[in-house]
């Protein structure tokens, strides 16, 4: 098996669903040790209303704040043509959109149906185009609707070709509310490798259900190379209070050594990154791995 | 893929190594409660010395006060001819004993080396078998030693051909400290299977390091159909203190639902046993299942 890419969520998908906002240095700091650790492709922020998302304000200082670094890309979530604007004023190279699989949570989520997002997007993709920024396409709730249950495969695989169609360089499949399991992963992924090359397709998998590894090793089998994961577990899972969200890089990076695939990432500066973030929001890590590991290290209990 | 059989270790394996010391009352109710939602093989004492393991003093009491039920067997696990005799006059019909595939850790748990532990087991399978008792083997450290790191697939494999051939029905591999993931346990069940029929292999997977579901459903992809895991996780890492140790049951049953494998467990009666045994243990649940799903339910925030 060749190289995975990990692009490292932490610090916006993590951090926009933790209830403490945190200030645009210290998430400065977590940017750069988690690009110390090695990881290449970091969300560093998100150009949203602070009125609705209150812990991405001053995503622009964020971006100010990053250096140029060689082989590092910062990138912002936008969700229309202003958040665009707004991120490349702030410098920001690279943005990502977001579609749903699921109407009703495109009506919930993004208060328009999917077709209507699309449309939008078409206009955020033309601008990109114009100032040289790559966008990546999210895709929610690929195996369940937290509103609905059951999402088809087909009606990712339609969003997913939508995206890519409108010059999307990659489609990240994301399992929003972590009910998905290895079967419905490959089943999913067979359907949306029929409309975009599976090296266009990265996988988004939460943990809310303990099966986020377990979907990840079925990906991997099914010739996904690239996996969005997020230092210490930040970020809840909005739709079960209280529940785990995103798989946790440690974990990822665990797994990718067990299975002896290339990744760049050191787990130790990962771990510690995730320790930095974990005090600030005073909580304890969301990371198994780094909660063997640190027991094993002989640092303090952190459960 | 056919059914799939559960060893619900919870009251032993799982309370063993919780810090609080629970009376027998209890553990015969959190026993009746597993049983009543589906499981039918389930630990439910150890017979060994209440100074070495005081959470599972008054496993005879257990015994005596367990009902007979249809289709569900109660089992005990015995270190030696003391401890098989008094499973035996406790009532007790199956049992178990336990072996390590590593030397360091025989020598520190079992305070001998692997071959004399296996030869007084012989002393144990003889008795049972007068006793009409069945015995079913573990093997401890199967990817990982706490000591000395790696293990050997031939190891492992070499002492569950012993256990088998003196007569123990099924051999457990258990991944003790949790480091395994699922090409060492493709590779692992590949040298078993070679000296033990793949149906009288059992996976015991500790989610220490997150991998144990992902393991799991390795094994499954390898034809091994029973699963040891515990309810709410029950049961730390004593090599990794703060860690966590057996994978939840509800993980299993998770799992075992989305891949439409039979298993005949009820989730949501087996999350509530979860509940009260962690209410009597005054933490919260070890399974993400459990807490997601309880979070849907409205109850009290389990974190």
């Amino acid at each position: 098996m060749d190289a995975v890419r990990l692009v490292e969520v932490g610090a916006r998908d993590g951090l926009q669903n933790e209830k403490l906002t945190l200030s645009p240095q210290i998430r400065v700091q977590l940017l750069q040790r988690l690009a110390d650790a090695g990881l290449q492709t970091l969300e560093a922020g998100a150009f949203v209303s602070p009125r609705w998302v209150p812990q991405m304000a001053g995503s622009d200082e964020v971006f100010k704040a990053l250096p140029v670094r060689p082989g590092v890309t910062w990138t912002a979530l936008v969700p229309n043509l202003t958040g665009l604007q707004a991120a490349i004023a702030a410098g920001c190279q690279e943005v990502a959109v977001f579609a749903a699989a699921s109407e009703a949570f495109s009506q919930k989520n993004l208060n328009c149906s999917i077709e209507q997002s699309l449309r939008q997007y078409q206009q955020v993709m033309v601008r990109a185009r114009d100032a040289g920024i790559r966008v990546r396409g999210y895709v929610s709730c690929v195996m369940g609707c937290p509103f609905t249950g059951a999402v088809k495969p087909e009606a990712v695989a339609a969003v997913s070709a939508a995206l890519f169609g409108m010059g999307c360089y990659e489609i990240s499949l994301g399992d929003t509310i972590g009910t998905g399991t290895p079967a419905a992963t490959r089943a999913l992924l067979a359907a949306c490798r029929q409309v975009v090359p599976v090296s266009a397709l990265a996988g988004h998998f939460h943990d809310t259900y303990g099966m986020a590894i377990a979907n990840i090793h079925a990906a991997l089998e099914a010739d996904v190379r690239v996996f969005d994961s997020s230092v210490a577990g930040l970020g809840g899972c909005p739709y079960s209070p209280g529940a785990t969200g995103n798989v946790a890089s440690e974990e990822l990076v665990y797994l990718l050594d067990g299975l002896g695939v290339n990744h760049g990432v050191d787990l130790g500066a990962l771990i510690d990154a995730g320790e930095f973030i974990s005090a600030e929001l005073g909580r304890p890590t969301g990371s198994r791995v780094a909660r063997a590991l640190l027991a094993q290290r002989g640092l303090s209990a952190v459960h």
